[in-house]
């Protein structure tokens, strides 16, 4: 096994899910927010690819009331094909036997690869060695190439090639009872001289998607003029071939496949436009060269390259998964699904869970994107400008001022958060407030903000950035009220990020008052929300303030509200996650772990028990320690005195003692942040917490959920553990600062970053850095090695000790 | 009058056409390419709205053969609105005597006013007062108020207000035999207590289009609670409302409507979009606030003072009508129209002549709008940019590599130039060439170029602008052959932008050799994609040149060319419009004049004639005096000594009397090339020549061109006059640039240019020139004037001696 590769060599058919979850082939290519390749639930072998609509709301659901947005739409399947015999069974896993097993996805490549022998009933066995791509170039392409060798027998075969229309959304066992069927058949074409074509809609959003499917079969580097019996059935639509094969002959098979939706620019018709462009579509050689191109150019920029002391362990490559990661994120935040109109889904788009949602997961996924490809940054964060609109709708309805964006976000940009939730341990629906996490739209000025200190454009925040934080600054302004008797601004009744916690003990209202998270970062927004009004010229800037209604009084409420905001403290200097948290119970941790061995979801435990999370000091993830993970100790320390509240320098240790031994790990996310917030003080459980950070979709750690979807949060985390934790790179003041810290265990650590339109590379071992200016349109770059500033020009390296 | 303000008091039938045409609103919304509001073909009041398809090609459209691109569609009809006594007819200019009347676009505030004074058969006048906005700020609003007052007469009035899916294209006499049905009905609703909705689709390409519309009728202040009779006809869907009148009685009348279409990006469908949207909008004086708001913003950055010593004559209101002009190019290109991947339309959204199609005119609106918006030239140049694949297919299928553009292009980027076209003085039907002008792919280059300098964009060059120029260089490189016998590179068997040559007399292929214009945009381009690699990133440009497969060779061969391309000359200094062009024969212009009094269309003329003008030394249109319009003096002796060509101080002056009197002004472009390149050397003539471009719309010069559409060109090349030749403000070498001159007939020009995201405000005098930097992101700011650079600093002014 190379350190490129995900391979498994065996095969387990309970394990199918997971392997197929980490294997998809994906572009980010479609629809209203975007798609990639999946397993679809009829077909194990054959990836189809996802539309991402909205939610089908529960409520609405099971009332059986009009459904706005539907659930995310599983594509047709594009790359269906199946072989057997003459009169014998189709070779797949459900069908017949496997004697050999090789699955390999070739992540340097972007390939996925198949090498397996199957034997039907009657012990006659193919040998397949598959490829296919999805291609990284190119958003409307796919392909195929299949090797099929008889190993014992003389036959007639049987190669199906399809487009398969009749998939459904079946990929979440808990979803099962909703409405699964998303798409409508609207034209289908399987002609003896023309590629296969199919035009479907999804039933909802009418949303339309046509493939056209070309097939080349080949012996001996002869292309076979076959006559295939034509297949049109419901939206299942193909070709089968039928071809002569003698024992140890090979047939080679290749499909290149066109897709266009109706939401593409620069067509007239979808379904021209695929049948335009599969005429003069090049074959599968010639779209794997420009597939590799892309991929090589990728890697060039993003691969991290870890020298690790204990290496040699056969089942310890965390090198490789730091790879897999990279490779999911660069296929669902994808170069190709540049203005697409999509967010970055939770769960990326390789599963159904969270229905392609859109949540604040972002803060974890653009740090790296945006110091590699600022603009996927640029493209994503417009995926909230589009639906401010939608926003400021939704603070007006709830009696807020400016935009408040919603929890859960699709299509249309409303609040898609259900209303209730099943706990699987008792089988009830509950309440479900987590709506009440209006955190989120700190969490999006954060990251414009973050996009404008790394990139420094000034059009983007022109033209969308400042007006979207400002509108936020608006709600937050609003939100927040004044309490006379502390002459303090206090937001009451909402959740932070911690989902254990969304009321307090016996309340009949939902809601919780300070969130430390949610008022500190408000209180970051309206104080950088005052910092954009100067960044603008000055004539942009009275426009924009005109357009929104932005008066003096505003800027002074801002202002004030900066200097104001409460926070609540207990136990000397720990932060409370909120107000009267000091007063809940401890949890019998002991009790629990011995009782249940597993302990990550103790909200399910709890209430199954007839108990509640409300009660206790436990934290599915992390809350209060978000703020070290995004703030640094001189910015916290500003921030804080800017408040008129102690900040020593022990703050940050005691808080990060305290919370990480009342963490359930109920969230993915929470092992990135305690690895990354104790990356200085506690290197060696820093480590540890980032192998288990890894671990977390690899090895399915919470249980099944990886085939569901990919945790991207936690993915994008981990390699940003690399990148701004243990590398030390972070943007602050409109500069590069680098700060490396390596765990013991590594020897090296290299990576490239882009800042600025400058390109820099970073070679870092236990005692030394080496940054070296790779490329800069200036020609010279001022960047800060721990607190100091130094110039490099191009082509010039310089090395720190450390 | 004020200059403000286009009105006509007096109602001529005869002149309608002309008179709605200028009186337009719109802000370039719709669909596949944009669109803005128009009167529809059946209710000459009432403004319809275009979406623009693309091209029913005459010859597939007689043969019956599939359309792959559609026509300009014509938008539903959406504020629709009449009125009459119960039992009377409607009062409109068709049905009722007009007794008054009085139309006014107010260019100000963007709103459309009437007051009519109708009557009916029966002697009852009704007096309207009407407003109509098509929202500037949103681009899914438009508006309508109405006062109607009963003058003389108790009685029972109807009020109908609908949306018309009817509407078909009739805008252009000549087009009516070809297919004019573009609109289906998918869904229409009129009920009680929701708005009316219409749901279209187009026929073709399958966009849909939602609308809602809400009415409130009031009296005296008084919102009124009717029963309105429901319609819903075959896509004509409307309520009618019965309202008692009394003498001296007002009602009045709102209407405001909510659209969206298929490809609006956050939303779930487009019809729930329309619906969710009408519901929350507010009303008409409140949306007139934020239109008026928008205009306000675009008036204080665009409008253009001009003090003139003439102003007195009543008949004589140039700064109006460069008003007029400002305001069409502004809701055409417009800030509304953003990222809706559309390009410039000839004839603006405004009619159905060129049926939408994108020509080279942007290379005559981009200097505007570069250095106003650039944010809109940006959007702009992305329509090419998404058609690059499509530019790439024709290249390669035409034996180029690299990307050809289309001479007229629309939604799918194919070339959509008619094959024939009818000469209405012969009735014959005529093979028509004009897809051979291959030089609009220098005018990309140019443009995109000329984006760059004023912007320092470098993300746009990275993730698009570059691409486009080193493909379009690749096509000039391969169209370009190599003659030994001279050692130069000749460009052959072309259009230059003349088209009235389009073949040498009697040759049996059309095409013609080395036009001048063409071979030195070539050269430009060449030397300018050899630049381009230089300003990205060294990372990026490595990237950029793998995929498109640029290799040092293509480089040397590009450096080679733009060195040794081939101009030809005659008598002198003439640059010949194209090889052998001194070969042919003078016209007798005081025979024709005599004759035809009205020149401009001597091709038809000729053709008629059983002549041809490619025979005579004619010319539609600037060809070679183009090249004076795009460059400086200096940039010119550059090329031409770059070229090896001699290049004298007599060489402009000698070449502009040469074409000047050769030319016939069959394209309205021409008046403004003219003015333009006399600006220095004649300053009476540029003058006459730029009030001639200025009347050349809004006195229909052509003859009822206008009413088919604007000529977006000749509109946006006049301002340029007073922006580029007068004010004399141009970019060159990424630096603004200064050297004003002002004919005598003005006493003082101001107006306001952005570069580089600085804002500078210019006042001219006949001897003076003012320029204070308004304002700056990095306060200080260099500019030339003439050939001296100065800095300044926010808030300073410099004034200059002239």
């Amino acid at each position: 096994m190379t350190v490129w590769n995900l391979t498994y060599d065996n095969y387990k058919p309970q394990e199918q899910g997971l392997r197929e979850a980490l294997c998809t082939l994906g572009n980010g290519y479609f629809a209203t927010r975007g798609a990639s390749a999946q397993v679809s639930a009829d077909d194990t072998h054959y990836p189809g690819t996802y539309l991402a609509g909205g939610y089908n709301r529960l409520t609405t659901e099971i009332a059986g009331k009009n459904i706005e947005n539907e659930d995310l739409v599983n594509m047709p399947n594009w790359l269906c094909l199946k072989f057997r015999f003459t009169g014998g069974q189709w070779f797949s896993p459900e069908t017949a036997t496997i004697v050999s097993y090789c699955q390999e996805l070739d992540l340097q490549q972007g390939m996925l690869n198949y090498i397996i022998v199957f034997e039907d009933e009657q012990k006659r066995r193919i040998r397949m060695e598959e490829h296919r791509i999805v291609h990284m170039g190119d958003r409307h392409t796919a392909g195929m190439q299949v090797a099929l060798t008889s190993e014992n027998t003389d036959g007639t075969l049987e190669v199906e090639s399809a487009i398969d229309g009749t998939v459904q959304n079946q990929g979440v066992k808990r979803y099962r009872d909703l409405n699964s069927q998303h798409l409508e058949v609207l034209e289908s074409e399987s002609t003896h001289d023309r590629p296969v074509f199919l035009k479907v809609q999804t039933v909802q959003s009418e949303l339309r998607v046509a493939m056209s499917a070309r097939n080349k079969i080949t012996k001996q580097g002869k292309v076979l003029d076959l006559s295939p019996h034509l297949i049109n059935d419901n939206g299942y639509v193909g070709k089968r071939y039928t071809v002569d094969i003698s024992k140890g002959e090979t047939i080679q098979v290749e499909k290149i496949v066109l897709v266009h939706t109706s939401r593409d620019i620069a067509i007239s018709e979808c379904g021209l436009a695929s049948k335009a462009r599969i005429r003069r579509a090049s074959g599968f050689d010639s779209q794997l060269e420009s597939h590799k191109l892309a991929w090589q150019q990728l890697w060039r920029r993003s691969d991290m390259k870890m020298t690790d002391r204990r290496k040699k362990r056969p089942d310890y490559h965390p090198e490789m998964v730091v790879r897999l990661y990279t490779f999911h994120l660069l296929q669902t935040a994808s170069r190709q699904s540049i203005n697409l109109d999509i967010g970055v889904p939770a769960r990326g788009w390789h599963g159904e869970a969270y229905r392609g949602h859109i949540f604040w997961d972002e803060l974890y996924i653009y740090p790296f994107i945006t110091l590699q490809y600022p603009e996927i940054t640029r493209s994503l964060l417009l995926y909230r400008y589009h639906r401010l609109d939608t926003a400021r709708a939704a603070a007006k309805k709830a009696g807020y001022e400016g935009a408040m964006f919603p929890w859960q976000s699709s299509s249309s940009g409303r609040e898609e958060t259900q209303t209730v939730h099943l706990n699987p341990e008792s089988g009830r629906w509950l309440p479900d407030n987590s709506q009440l996490q209006k955190h989120v739209n700190a969490a999006i000025a954060f990251n414009i903000w973050k996009y404008f200190e790394s990139t420094g454009d000034i059009q983007f925040m022109n033209e969308y950035g400042t007006e979207v934080l400002l509108e936020i600054a608006k709600f937050w302004a609003s939100i927040a009220t004044y309490n006379k008797d502390i002459d303090r601004y206090e937001i009451l009744k909402v959740m932070g990020p911690d989902e254990y916690h969304d009321a307090y003990p016996d309340a009949d209202e939902p809601g919780l008052d300070n969130n430390a998270y949610t008022n500190v970062m408000a209180t970051w927004v309206l104080g950088q929300a005052l910092n954009a009004l100067d960044i603008l010229p000055v004539d942009w800037m009275k426009e924009l303030c005109e357009r929104l209604g932005i008066t003096k009084e505003d800027k002074d409420l801002w202002w004030d509200i900066s200097r104001k905001m409460r926070i609540v403290f207990h136990d000397g200097n720990i932060i409370s996650q909120f107000e009267h948290y000091d007063q809940l119970k401890e949890l019998d941790w002991d009790k629990y772990r011995e009782k249940y061995v597993n302990i990550q979801r103790m909200d399910r435990i709890l209430e199954a028990e007839g108990d509640s999370p409300n009660r206790y000091k436990i934290t599915k993830q992390a809350d209060v320690l978000m703020l070290f993970y995004l703030f640094s100790a001189p910015e916290l320390r500003t921030l804080f005195k800017q408040l008129g509240y102690p900040f020593e320098y022990e703050t940050i240790p005691k808080n990060i003692e305290y919370y990480v031994h009342r963490t359930s790990y109920g969230s993915s996310l929470s092992w990135v942040v305690h690895s990354w917030v104790l990356a200085r003080s506690d290197r060696k459980r820093s480590w540890n917490f980032f192998l288990k950070a890894l671990q977390s979709d690899i090895e399915d750690i919470q249980g099944g959920t990886t085939q569901e979807g990919i945790h991207l949060g936690a993915m994008a985390g981990s390699i940003n553990i690399l990148q701004e934790a243990y590398m030390g790179i972070k943007t602050r003041d409109n500069m590069l600062w680098v700060n490396p810290e390596l765990p013991e265990v590594l020897e090296k650590l290299e990576m490239q970053v882009r800042h600025r339109n400058s390109t820099l590379a970073f070679e870092t071992t236990q005692d030394s850095c080496k940054v070296t200016l790779l490329c800069s349109p200036s020609n010279i770059f001022t960047f800060g090695f721990k607190d100091t500033l130094y110039e490099l020009t191009v082509g010039a390296t310089r090395k720190f000790h450390i």
